[in-house]
């Protein structure tokens, strides 16, 4: 019964519950949980497989050890398939190591000791591998060090030191990203912030939150939930993901529609640049119109740019009352119009505005365990889920109720219901948040997450099923409130005839329609050269020549966001 | 009765009802008048002086004649008197003009002719001296050409040029600003985009507008009004102010404190460099990752890194209910314990939280004609006025209600008073408004904008007071929930002694706090060499580097934002 010494990443997402394990001793075989040798859960079902990638729940095991245990909250039943490990060709990448570049040797790993002492620059074999792949498993870098920093200072050593000797580096945070932006390609230095995980100050009165960048979402959003605040953005990844890699990444979310981008709620950075200058841009002013707002160019930026060690948010009251509402809409024009009328009548308390489309739903019907539809006398064209968040649960619910009574007088929607529990709640979140991982007990599938003008978003669903006829099925469904679509295309298996279909035409219909080929996961790895899509050569020119006043020898997270034939000319 | 040619702004404020004549001939000896040789309007009132500055209902008159007549709207009954000019030690600058610029030659006007067409290119010298002095009559320049460009290739064609024969250029929108940053500081050509006024699109299902920077905002305003939709952000300059200013100063205005800053609801910009090259970045996606945001470097920028033609902005759904309370507070514990509270129970209902101390109350009590204490029993220590914008008129009532026997329960309110109409909502705001038109008429004032963590906000004040003693009337008021504060000193008549007292005490002080030396007025010319009172050298010497990257001969709106120093080596 001696657990095995297995790494885990268990991301269970129930809505406003979220369960998380970020690193488990396991024996999965016999459904035992265990960290630091003590048996914290157990599950009711057991294993013969080690992974399963579930989106947005999402569960990955790799047989090594990552030797981090923390974090560590509670547990749900999850059931674990095999994770069905898929090569998408934008993964690929024909990057060359940069010759440029230093490799790590003997003496800068005692200058790393003196620097850092020896418990935080690691070279253990087990605990590298975990550090150079990514949580699906679809990147893997051959990284021989992993540093992790315990502040300010030591993060400006290291890069100080690292941009004398040409060694190139890997910002790390949760490791939880979609497009391999935080791992080593190569033999990058992995640089992890999960030691800078201190609160450093909360301002009661304005809601404002300093912390280190390592500091873990959900840590932070149940420390802020004592003082009736939360964070203004929610992910699935939320038990692992960091602060500071959520602002790398500019990470949008399931309040997005609700609280906006982080370039709004973000009030200030620390930030350290490629040399190991120390930027202070840690203000806590909401308003501050002294030169130019440097703190942007960080957001988003990959970890391409600078390290963020600090993180000062605003952050929004806490809700007391939830309600969420499960409807069915004749066609896509009835959504938009009932995604017009929503926020006319319940303002800023939409927190939630997702679409399905009919396809979407049955393959969640089909595939996923105790789903089940909550309007069952019919299958519709389309489904939208509502969900609102305020302060007083009678009110907001009979605003919402209003609406949807005046939205089917209007013949926007054809039925409906409204969650009577939390229960019904999260039984209705299981059926969007399931069409992911129901996709992928379904077959192979190709997934595109776009950004595009809400009157078009459901036309390159339609225009794909068109190109590709009877070869694979077609789903949309996502965001609608952002013009976030998710566009999954399943086939029996993996053909290079239907990807031919797929792109580049998904990424040319995208940028004819001004969209974004990539809405919220970023570019990394995965679309550094796809970049011209939705950039102009003027904007990315630019963004080099940025990228080059900043880290003149781009030592910073190399071969990432920006086409490598720009950089290394 | 032939109305003199003179140029006139007249913005009059009253909450949601604004009141505006962009330019307009007049008669203002007799109350009359007129715009394209028609009476718009007569005034019961008849005036000896043609000015009056009046804080935030502004008032200008100037002898010239502007030459553009357009958004005129209404008018109401203003009162002038005479503008008394009031020259500031901080607007003061001893930059020499840079002897690298070229100065405008026979050969560049013809040049500008080709581009523009005659009607465009200006060297009238009655509309050349409007558009060479801010609004304040603070700054004056001596440019001999306005540029009027009608499109975005016009201005690209006119940066194209001046970039290549080193003329410095001043970009210019309704010339609001408050710091001289609109207005040329030698004789730098004037681009003023108000020929770019054309509404572009707008998408009805996310309220995402799309217009030409030289849109006014009240025009944007009202257009929106029709679709359901407001602008985010509500100036007292909003009936001359244009958007592609607000966007490049970084605008914050009344109802921050419940929309935010222009880096969450600005989606999308057109910005032309200072080479001529066209930056394409309008999207009007809410989602899009896909390397750096460039926009932001350009949100705040005053004009000093391109010049803003096309602006996507995401509106709000307008509120259709407004209350306003009106409330004494004994101590300035009880006014940020009130911000507290107001925040937790109304949310992001409020739309307004300012605050007055007594000496402020006072001074528009005794100056301000109309005015009236609507809680006359006595003179408490603090006021507070809280706004909240909602839309149900009866929910939002008792919510503001149910806040305010809470608080007065916890003595945090001493007395309050909820309006009952608009009027009387009005009247609370005039309290409010007219203390900076108070301190006008009171002598000679020193003004001061500051942001500030709240909770020693109010310090400043004290310790002001204490250094000046009887020497000085010190007032404290402004946005609150913002931590923005005005802070005013009158004395009788300008004094050095006075100004030594307070600067570079007041800057220091500021800098100690990890403040703001300018909330939302910019740097400009004003405040371009004391930036470093809130940027630390990393930062400056970044901005520097990205104002050289971005615009190496340093023609854009030169002498501004960044010291001379820095920028010339």
């Amino acid at each position: 019964m001696t657990p095995s010494r297995a790494f885990g990443f268990l991301l269970a997402r129930g809505r406003g519950r979220l369960f998380l394990s970020r690193s488990l001793d396991l024996l999965p075989s016999q459904g035992l949980f265990y960290t630091h040798g003590k048996l914290v859960a157990q599950s009711s079902k057991h294993y013969s497989g080690f992974s399963r990638e579930l989106d947005p729940w999402k569960c990955c095991f790799t047989p090594s050890y990552l030797g981090v245990i923390e974090g560590l909250k509670a547990l749900v039943t999850v059931n674990f398939s095999v994770l069905h490990h898929r090569p998408f060709s934008s993964a690929s990448t024909s990057t060359k190591r940069n010759p440029y570049f230093s490799t790590v040797s003997l003496d800068d790993v005692r200058h790393f000791v003196d620097i850092l002492g020896h418990k935080s620059v690691i070279q253990d074999e087990d605990r590298l591998l975990a550090a150079n792949i990514d949580w699906m498993r679809k990147y893997k870098g051959s990284s021989q060090l992993l540093l992790l920093p315990k502040n300010t200072e030591e993060v400006s050593k290291i890069l100080q030191y690292c941009n004398t000797r040409c060694l190139a580096v890997v910002p790390q945070g949760g490791n939880t990203g979609l497009v391999g932006g935080s791992v080593p390609v190569y033999d990058e230095v992995i640089i992890n912030l999960s030691s800078m995980d201190k609160n450093i100050s909360f301002d009661k009165v304005n809601g404002i939150l300093i912390c280190e960048a390592g500091c873990i979402l959900e840590n932070l959003n149940s420390f802020l939930a004592n003082e009736g605040y939360i964070m203004p953005l929610d992910l699935g990844a939320k038990g692992s993901c960091q602060i500071g890699g959520n602002v790398s990444t500019n990470a949008g979310g399931l309040h997005f529609i609700r609280y906006g981008s982080l370039h709004g709620n973000i009030l200030g950075l620390e930030v350290i640049l490629a040399d190991g200058t120390i930027l202070d841009m840690l203000t806590t002013l909401r308003k501050d119109n002294t030169g130019y707002d440097l703190k942007h160019i960080f957001i988003g930026s990959e970890g391409t740019l600078g390290i963020i060690t600090k993180v000062a948010v605003l952050t929004p009251c806490k809700p007391s009352s939830t309600n969420v509402a499960f409807l069915a809409c004749n066609d896509y024009l009835s959504c938009q119009k009932l995604l017009a009328e929503a926020k006319r009548d319940l303002g800023e308390a939409i927190s939630a505005f997702e679409f399905m489309d009919c396809s979407s739903v049955e393959m969640a019907l089909t595939h996923i365990e105790g789903v089940r539809n909550p309007l069952p006398t019919s299958l519709y064209n389309f489904y939208v889920l509502i969900e609102t968040a305020g302060t007083d649960e009678s009110y907001d619910r009979t605003k919402l109720e209003a609406l949807l009574v005046r939205s089917m007088e209007m013949g926007l929607i054809s039925d409906g219901v409204i969650a009577q529990d939390l229960n019904q709640a999260s039984s209705f979140w299981q059926i969007r948040e399931g069409v992911s991982e129901a996709t992928g007990k379904a077959g192979a599938v190709y997934k595109y997450d776009l950004s595009l003008p809400v009157e078009m978003l459901y036309s390159v669903v339609e225009e794909i099923r068109t190109r590709l006829g009877n070869a694979a099925k077609v789903l949309g469904f996502g965001h609608l409130g952002d013009g976030n679509l998710h566009l999954n295309i399943l086939s029996a298996n993996y053909d290079s005839k239907i990807l031919a279909q797929i792109e580049p035409f998904v990424y040319e219909w995208t940028a004819q329609h001004r969209g974004s080929i990539s809405a919220e996961h970023g570019l990394g790895l995965m679309k550094a050269e796809k970049i011209h899509y939705s950039k102009s050569a003027e904007n990315v020119n630019l963004m080099v020549s940025i990228k080059k006043l900043l880290d003149p020898k781009g030592i910073l997270n190399p071969y990432k966001v920006l086409p490598q034939s720009l950089l290394q000319n």
